[in-house]
């Protein structure tokens, strides 16, 4: 218990291992230990094969190692080595726990450096090919999360909030969408305002549901079969939703997306 | 106009050239020319010297290119270069007018990609080394601008929104952020929120002011003259506000942002 590393806080970024900083991967190439999250794709740590792995929480509520366990491994693998990473998926700092983890890095005495990583929603818009944020239509875009984490002290429901914001970005929101979809309905939104469901962005699985929020407010009984069905996957479910998001006049192929809502509108009028 | 090429709509990140993706990288050190905003470091483009440089738009509103224009120069140069590069400061989805130029792009029959890019909120966050959510504190986060470009059409002030969200960011906010903490507290924010202003995130130029928001509310006439006044630069100014953003009880120095914050208190304290 001598070395008194460092731990660079490296935001893996949607999935895809080139979506990384460039500075993350530098440092994922020098480090000697790599602890990270469980839904970090594998391609990612192909970038560190001269590092330790340690797989800690989280997958989305379920098996997941508990935040103050988390924080041990890592004060105790900056006691043991010089250059720790932690991985994260997306970004560190939006719905990645960072704060507990720097806390106990600072009560502890150990020096930290926090590298941003690019968040589901971005890679979501630009798989889309649609803008988060429009002229003239949407100035404002809120993400917000309802997940509940397995170590949190309260056992009650979280209540969904509904932020005023032109677009609105739901992570992690597979439980709650239709309720979702149904209060902002009832709250003023047009049942009309394009809806994108997103899964696995920026990887080979990468799927994506296109539909409109009064459509996803009556999915609670899904009835079509023949296609995977959004509400099956345990992957954690993005949520996109607002009037910027609605397909352009003429859409050109971009990354397959077009395929993708192709399926989505064949869905929509079987 | 015979070649028809491909066009990457790239982020390039809040700043520092480090903090582009490895897959923007690589295409910009592809690119046959790159079209690329006023606000690109000069860093950045120095990864990619093989490339003709086109410098196009926008600098917070001023002396910007018109958006028109920026489109008619990325559709020509699709077809005199195979690989064409757009670009953009941040993330080309969040503010960053990219539906435009993709309209442009697939009236024109142009194929295109999107890359997206690290925005200023999270570098900014990174920087400051406090998470933009919060477990138990801050569950949503909501994104805003009121920048007008030069070519908006109407002549008309933009109306202060105020998007409901636990943690909010304000871009190019510099006009408007005394008001904007006004406009807060008037709607029942705590006078003693904590307040982030940044400049220059990631780059050697950085600055950080630190406050509550009844102190930014209260610097409509700023009377120190011994430090450089946020009001004073022509740089985006990005403000955080939330009460995720607090400090913590113990703070490590992290990327330098421990000397800004003690700054920012001194002035705070004079």
């Amino acid at each position: 218990m001598s070395v008194i590393g460092k731990v660079y806080l490296i935001g893996a970024g949607p999935g895809a291992a080139d979506l990384i900083t460039v500075r993350g991967a530098k440092l994922l190439a020098q480090a000697d230990v790599v602890l990270h999250d469980a839904l970090v794709e594998p391609e990612l740590l192909a970038l560190c094969p001269q590092a330790k792995l340690i797989a800690v929480g989280k997958r989305c509520g379920k098996l997941s190692t508990s935040q103050r366990f988390i924080n041990k491994r890592l004060v105790d693998a900056a006691h043991q080595y010089a250059t720790v990473v932690r991985l994260k998926g997306g970004d560190p700092m939006l719905f990645g726990r960072a704060d507990e983890e720097l806390t106990a890095l600072e009560e502890a005495g150990i020096d930290y450096e926090i590298i941003p990583g690019i968040t589901a929603a971005q890679a979501g818009a630009a798989s889309l090919g649609r803008s988060l944020t429009l002229r003239g239509v949407a100035r404002s875009i809120a993400f917000v999360t309802h997940a509940r984490s397995n170590d949190d002290e309260s056992s009650a429901e979280v209540a969904l909030v509904q932020p005023s914001a032109d677009t609105l970005v739901y992570y992690m929101a597979r439980a709650h969408a239709v309720e979702i979809a149904g209060n902002l309905i009832k709250a003023g939104r047009r049942g009309s305002t394009p809806v994108h469901l997103l899964e696995s962005i920026s990887t080979k699985r990468e799927c994506t549901w296109s539909m409109t929020l009064e459509e996803l407010s009556n999915q609670s009984n899904p009835t079509e079969s023949n296609l995977r069905d959004w509400q099956t996957s345990d992957q954690p479910l993005l949520v996109l939703i607002g009037e910027a998001l609605a397909q352009r006049a003429s859409r050109v192929i971009n990354n397959g997306a077009q395929d993708r809502l192709i399926l989505a509108d064949r869905r929509r009028s079987a």
